[in-house]
């Protein structure tokens, strides 16, 4: 039994939904020692809440909560045990530096989460991975192969035993199948520039286009690839001396700053959906 | 007549603070659009919160919150109009950086205030605040007439007649008597370094001892000077490269930009005070 | 007669051109003070250099220069007085932010540089650069009008007149022909994003993707828009609560630092072509 | 043999230096690749030259630099071969971020240097250690047994073993007698803050004190603790909410940041000594 929670609610905006929602967690025991909301417009807008309370146990208190507060104001709701870490998988492929800062930080017990299982379509990283006590599943990808590898991910993945795949340099495509199936959000982070760099060394035609700063940003995936609703982005000044391979020194660097934000702030029940855009509370 | 309003509220920390404040709200029509709240701790800890609402005259409501939420938690709060704009003084002497980006911003409706006075112990800035229709009172100051001027400075901003006093690079110390008789609060910018340099010529001693940021603070003013408490820091990269006028133009525009932002953030209420730390909401 | 140079050069990279630029000033009595140079590669790239020296008149060393220096290790150079401020014309249309920062700057002696007209397609900033002492033509510009308007612009900004333009906010395009009969470099301040938001409102289209960074980009223009060579960018966090409003206002914020360092460096000759990248020395 | 090399020089300013030093390299048939200088002061202050050449060995331009051009111009020199990774001792107590981060980068070849060494007053970082294959020492160090732990220390650390010593977090005052004799230079990284805070609990202080950016300071260690030159800062912001935890968190990772760019740059011989100031070339 946990008696420390986390509430994320959405709804259309309207008077009292606050007031609603406190004097039911009041009424229960619960005390709120971290609250943050947002509304998109008082008038028509949407209205965003994330409270963390004690006091109460979160897993008891949804029916009652969804029947007194959710239904009378429209509301979509989550009640999360603050102590129950997220699990999460980890799909990667060759590049090491995005995977290493998630599990290093694991370790030291910065991530509200345990990494339980890392996919990959190389088998490179499996003597790194194994150091860390998490199992490694190769599982080659082709383009032949590619609808019986997503099969074989899914038996991994599926089934609910996870609350977030995290892309940290997975460079497959996933299938709109896939991403339906999963039944859980996926992070990816991607190179982004100014101007943005889609498709092959983007490292190269950022310094042939001679920008001055390059970024990444990490989002969710949707079946639309790369326009998935951001969480985090950051960027990193460069010159013109910069080589392509220091560019993606820099760039591997701002990867795992900007991926591990994210994924924090997933697995601490601060990122709210606004449509196409997030929320992060 | 005001129909939007923003409420400041600290307190010790409890259970039922928010639940309280809201539905008193709800019950008098006030709609929150905006709501940030802090504990330090909820164990023992202090309550922040600062809410904005509409639907309710802020003026109408003082006396009905004190006696019905304020007393029982043992709460300070301010009520204030969010259509009313601050009244600001400004003191400078012979830098005008600080000064303008002020003006400037005022002028565009970027800052929530009314710039309606400036005290110099020098005449050199008269011309450019003229521009912008702002009364310019030059004050002399010297070791002996401390007294005498700080006592005409009083005249002008004493009474109630101001929300801030902000210095924009004052070079003067203003005495303790001062301070409590002004009245309102008293905003400071510190050109403050990694490692700080107090006192003469810090951009020289700076690039002596070979810094590679410089930094500003802007903070209220107490009697200790320089040891207020904090609203807003920021730094520039420097190399060795840079000379000491250059140290001192880059130090300029992150004093102004700290400044500003410290400045605007006071002007929205979002400032309050957590003993000797603030707490930006 | 100026003492004071610098000595901008391109070429073909091959050892020994250091030697044989620095042998010529010192035979001259030259002394170096600043010195930066760049090859983008050693092995058939091309090689930069920026010195600036006293104790010669770079005007009096063009001509042994080329002979001697230049022909044999096939040069681009331009030598120039350090002394010898850049004159600069500003076009802009009715946001003042990005002309005001250069106008400041240039009163206080920051900018290394004269400013000696602004042309407006409107005459809403008349007043502000009034009180600069600057003239201000106004030329209107329609679908109708727009060739009418450019050949009034060039009488103004043509002839070798400036040795920049510099469009600070200024939102019309400016036709091949204009840019190739203008006879100097023309720059101009970008709102670009990540990702970017060509076209009609920027930022409503970048609160709208949800993006957690703006920024601006400062270039050189070209005959293909928004395509010039960066000169200088830079970004600001941004969160979902913030409103288009207060996008626009970080968004301007943002562009005037970016523009006025771009110009800055322009000009004091730091900045060369190396195809459609710049190199900044 | 190798035939790519670095030249660092440092000298008192006079005209002909660079055209000296680049003339004696091309004569002896080296190509140069990179090249920054800088001058305090062209009048009376010291110059400061960093070139990158190859086409020469470096190991046999020595003699004839020293007596052809260094002593003519009075100048300091260093000759390093450019391919041969400097081999560095790591010494550190129960921290592992800064430790951790410089052996991950050293292994996937972004330190150009080797790890060959690791002590500790704790044996806690063992295990890590070992993974990377980089042997780890255990000397406790107690108020009473200092002396002789140093001495021990001094035996594995000195006679020319090594070209740098890295304090990545090492909680141990150093003697004046170790500096002395440990014969190659000493980096540490310091916690440093605006303003400062030594001693204890830097980090439960800073929150105190209600700082708004956390830094950390990365500096050759001289006698004079936490005075030595500044080879590299940085900042990271933070705000009221963050716990004394979150706090470290954030530091540890800026403090990495900053550890293994002064360490970088250290081993690519960047950094020069002007005085108690870095000059990185």
């Amino acid at each position: 039994m946990s008696d420390t929670g986390r509430l994320l609610v959405s709804c259309p905006d309207q008077p009292g939904i606050v007031a609603a929602v406190t004097a039911y967690l009041r009424d229960r025991g619960a005390n709120i020692t971290h609250s943050a909301q947002y509304s998109s417009d008082p008038e028509g807008g949407s209205f965003f809440l994330r409270l963390v309370f004690h006091g109460a146990d979160p897993l008891e208190l949804g029916d009652g909560f969804a029947a007194e507060v959710a239904a009378p104001f429209g509301m979509q709701f989550r009640l999360t045990d603050a102590h129950a870490p997220k699990r999460i998988a980890v799909m990667v492929s060759r590049s090491d530096h995005a995977l290493l800062e998630l599990l290093w930080r694991w370790q030291r017990g910065y991530l509200p989460a345990v990494i339980e299982l890392v996919i990959s379509n190389w088998p490179d990283l499996q003597g790194e991975v194994a150091r860390f006590g998490v199992p490694y599943h190769h599982i080659p990808v082709t383009a032949e192969t590619k609808a019986t590898a997503e099969s074989r991910q899914l038996e991994l993945l599926g089934g609910g035993r996870f609350d977030l795949i995290v892309l940290a340099r997975y460079m497959q495509v996933l299938s709109e199948e896939f991403l339906e199936r999963v039944g859980c959000p996926v992070i990816n982070i991607h190179h982004s520039f100014l101007p943005a760099f889609a498709g092959a060394d983007p490292y190269a035609r950022a310094r042939q286009r001679g920008v001055k700063l390059i970024g990444a940003t990490a989002h969710y995936v949707t079946e639309d690839l790369d326009e998935g609703p951001i969480i985090e982005q950051d960027v990193v000044r460069v010159t013109h001396a910069h080589t392509v391979e220091e560019l993606t020194r820099l760039g591997a660097d701002i990867e795992r700053t900007v991926l591990q934000r994210a994924v924090t702030w997933h697995c601490e029940d601060r990122v709210l959906m606004d449509s196409s855009a997030t929320v992060v509370l």
